[in-house]
């Protein structure tokens, strides 16, 4: 037993050579045993653990600094550097979060969780520690899928003009969260084939030294070549060869499965989770897309490495043909490309986790909606009810994409609502919609499509739904947040008020008539929303309802960064529940 | 005389191969005599005639697409589409815009202004081609410059899956805005130095063909190559090297100065503005920059390719030496560099242009502001009184910063407070801080800078001045609008009102305690900012104020694209003038 003794990478490099494989093993193990039960980053994990251990063998953190891109490979890291209770003692699995945390530990040096990230934050530590006048080695790690966000490009290629140490550690398990995609990848493999040697380089064309390791799966390959850079004077790209997975056979065989992984069988890696139930978002959304690529050739799916969030597995993705497009990691490009399908007649849907495209925000700024390209972008998780890890959260999208104008941005309150919005969203044609796909479990409302009255409306889903009509006060209920509103608005009439109810379906905004006829014609109006307040939807009604006077109350998710939190708890102290909206509505009437 | 009879590319065609350099000439003449007097890009122009002509008499216009990266290089396209009156015609000069426009020619595909999107637009068109079913030639053309941009790279690294045709044409200048940053230019280099032959090749390591031309200023140099790749079946990079400002010495001579320029000698290049006068933003933050790298050398300055907007001459960037880093057109890469800067105990300032950091707002809200990191922003040119190009807009500044948790956004008011602002930001540790510099002239108010009891407070800036006290109605006016508040103001006291005035100095929000007593102790509450109003400064004070009963008006440019427009006419629209402020508080106290 060797982890539980390990309390700093001291630790490590006291170990003996010939014990580093039983280290190894145990790791694994650990690994395995947290995974299996709990979720987590599984191959990426699995497959950098001798490289970690010689990282922390040859460098010396934390005066060394090591940055891991996406940090979703930390799990080694955490469990050599002081925090391996948070792996092998299930009572403690939750004190360590899937990240590099600085305020875990010394040796965690950024809150890190989008990719692409690492060799800029490095360079800027190693441009800092010059200017200071330090000389520790900085290191970057970057995995081959990560390589092909345009922020990883940027800084491998500024970093030629470093002139000083920077050590950046490509781990090239050959896989991405699916399959790599982009041409650089076959000169990858082309490096690979020749042990390093093909004249075909892309780090060389940036400008940088290079060298290459075959066996990143060889603790002492890699320690050999670690060491040979360590206090290097200049920048150099150290291309280590691994196997995602790497000793967890069922990790190697399904690589993207077990890209993220939980709940399986520590022997087979059989899924034990329950079979069966009601689809998700995921599920449907597959449905929906298969169907209208089907009825139409020109329509096409795009994805920037994730997917599995519209439910397409590799046998879906290879069905669909050339109506699927997956380019890597690449956000800002998707949407581009997105404007110029749809320039050229052709109908993308581009899916993808909201947190994530932030990373296209000028593109959607400029590429797609000044144009007025008719692309259907799908948000999903966006709710604070959907992912809870500070680089993850979902509630950021409305100030994001309601700020860019040309973009209609719509928030369906249920599965009725969003299939017949994705459906008329595929085929209109006057500008980029967005849609907010629901993200607090799959709701069904029926009477929330339209009716046929109604969807005679070619524009219905532009127009806000009047679920019921009072007048002491106007509760709005935006997407996800639409039951809390409706569950509010039978306590509030309950109690004898009369409360007119709405589903205002597009976040980016209601019309301004409508909302000063609400403003007038009722003592208060409140707002209830799932996201960020500061840029919000309910912003936007209190600006269009100031000038008549009525009171209103916006409930929404103040500001900040949220991490990890209890998503019922987060709701709840910002009213964000039926009880809270009663409340609020009740102390503006009062 | 041949530009008074191209009507379409078929004309261009029509010209005899030997008179190609009297056309070629003419529009060298047409473009000096219109950028000597109205002003304009100059040196990408000038470079990119022969290359332009060679374009539209290999290529079949509108039916194959070029897509221009920026689109700042237009000029000659538009001379040779139908628009060279825009050019001959001093009336008509402001008839066509300095951008790619749709709106104005069936041979302009896209509105663009950003760099490094013509590949993943030029990637778009294709694959739409491909699902429709058509098989006309896709071209894209960017510079040099603009490959450092990461999307650049998404767009060349996915066009090698793309498997059809698309045709890139990299105009090779050797010059960014400034000088190129990154090891990339180190291996272009090469390639110009071996007639294309290098191994180190960039392009071939994206997986994508390849060919050279060296003399892209050499017309038919240019037409055999494009003839080659006419019709090709799979992507290909065609590079030429151009000479920026070919045909004009001064602009030869004087590159960076001639990217864009105007009113200078047609004969000299000398130029013909007035010298002298007030100095400007760009001044005034470079003389406080100088000072401070002085005082301490962990102060270091970033620039991504606009070194002049802080007055970085390069002789001021030659003097900074280590303290000043240009990374080239790579927004992400500078963002993530400043947080890493920052957290090895340097200190950053990046200064930018508020349109372009768009491309770096997830590196803000992960690299940067989730890190707590203190890094020194300074945004230029955002307010509807400054840029006016669609493109190039000022007017979404405050609901993209003030979207991001943890990021100061200040907006002075004045020169005084903000050289007191920027003085502070450097020395503050707290945290990440934003500056909305000025951009409507540079307006002196003294009473602006802290008074000596104010400045006590380490946190002056983070406090809102109250300039006067009534009870009537409450005016606040964020940044560079606050003179039309404070006009408004004088008018309303003048009319026997009683007004408060604030100068909010946060952006990013005031205090729900402050909003809350100026709501219960004011009958009506006016913001003022030349921004957008939809996720605005104002909508938050909306919010704040909401549940108290008081009228509200926030006064802001609509959510839109504009293009082209008369700055005070928009402002006047909205009611941005002390005429439009004071109307709005007669309105709400009627």
């Amino acid at each position: 037993m060797y982890l539980e003794k390990i309390e700093s990478p001291a630790d490590v490099r006291a170990i003996p050579v010939d014990e580093l494989p039983a280290l190894a093993a145990e790791i694994r193990g650990a690994l395995i045993d947290k995974l299996a039960a709990h979720g987590g980053h599984v191959g990426p994990n699995l497959g950098m653990v001798e490289t970690t251990i010689a990282l922390h063998r040859v460098f010396d953190s934390p005066t060394d600094k090591l940055v891991f891109d996406v940090s979703h490979q930390t799990y080694v890291h955490k469990m050599l550097t002081g925090r391996a209770y948070g792996f092998t003692d299930p009572e403690r699995y939750d004190e360590v979060s899937g990240y590099s945390e600085p305020s875990e530990s010394e040796h965690d040096h950024f809150v890190i969780g989008h990719t692409s990230t690492s060799v800029s934050l490095a360079c800027g530590l190693a441009k800092g520690r010059d200017l200071v006048g330090d000389d520790y080695n900085v290191v970057a790690v970057i995995g081959d899928g990560s390589l092909s966000g345009g922020e990883a490009f940027e800084g491998l290629d500024w970093a030629a003009e470093l002139g000083s140490n920077l050590i950046v550690i490509v781990n090239d398990n050959e896989m991405s969260i699916a399959e790599n995609h982009g041409g650089l990848y076959a000169s990858l493999a082309e490096l690979r084939a020749t042990d390093g040697m093909s004249p075909n380089n892309y780090f060389r064309s940036l400008g940088l030294y290079y060298r290459y390791v075959e066996d990143g799966n060889d603790e002492q390959a890699v320690e050999a070549a670690l060491a040979e850079v360590r206090g290097i004077d200049h920048p150099v790209v150290v291309h280590i060869h691994t196997e995602k997975g790497h000793g967890f056979a069922p990790a190697v065989e399904q690589k993207e499965r077990f890209h993220w992984g939980g709940w399986f069988d520590k022997k087979t890696g059989e899924s034990l989770l329950p079979a069966g139930g009601e689809p998700g978002y995921e599920e449907l959304t597959y449905q929906a897309l298969s169907a209208a690529m089907e009825a139409d050739p020109r329509v096409v799916v795009i994805s920037s490495a994730t997917p599995g969030v519209m439910g397409f597995s590799p046998e879906r993705r290879a069905a669909a043909g050339k109506q699927f497009v997956d380019v890597g990691i690449a956000e800002e490009h998707a949407v581009a490309l997105a404007s110029g399908i749809a320039a050229a007649g052709g109908v993308p849907v581009y899916g993808f986790y909201g947190t994530f495209i932030q990373r296209g925000f000028d593109q959607l700024m400029q590429d797609l909606c000044v144009n007025g390209n008719p692309a259907v972008l799908l948000s999903f998780c966006d709710s604070a009810r959907s992912m809870n890890d500070v680089t993850h959260l979902g509630i950021f999208d409305v100030p994001e994409l309601s700020a860019i104008p040309g973009l209609t941005y719509l928030a369906p309150t249920c599965k009725e609502e969003y299939l017949a919005m994705l459906q008329w969203a595929i085929a209109w044609q006057e500008g980029p919609v967005a849609i907010r796909v629901p993200a607090a479990g799959v709701v069904s409302r029926e009477a929330a499509a339209p009716s046929d009255g109604e969807s005679d409306d070619a524009a219905w889903p532009l127009m806000p739904e009047v679920v019921a009509t009072g007048d002491d006060v106007a509760i709005i209920g935006l997407g996800c947040a639409f039951p809390i509103a409706q569950d509010a608005a039978t306590m509030l009439e309950a109690d004898g008020m009369d409360v007119t109810l709405v589903n205002p379906r597009v976040a980016s905004g209601l019309d301004d008539a409508f909302v000063a006829e609400l403003a007038r014609t009722h003592k208060a109006v409140v707002t209830v929303e799932d996201g960020q307040l500061e840029g919000g939807f309910g912003e936007k009604v209190a600006r269009q309802a100031g000038p008549f006077g009525t009171r209103v109350r916006c409930l929404g998710i103040p500001r900040g960064y949220y991490d990890r939190y209890d998503p019922a708890e987060l709701m709840a102290s910002c009213g964000l529940t039926p009880e809270g909206v009663t409340a609020a509505a009740k102390e503006l009437l009062a």
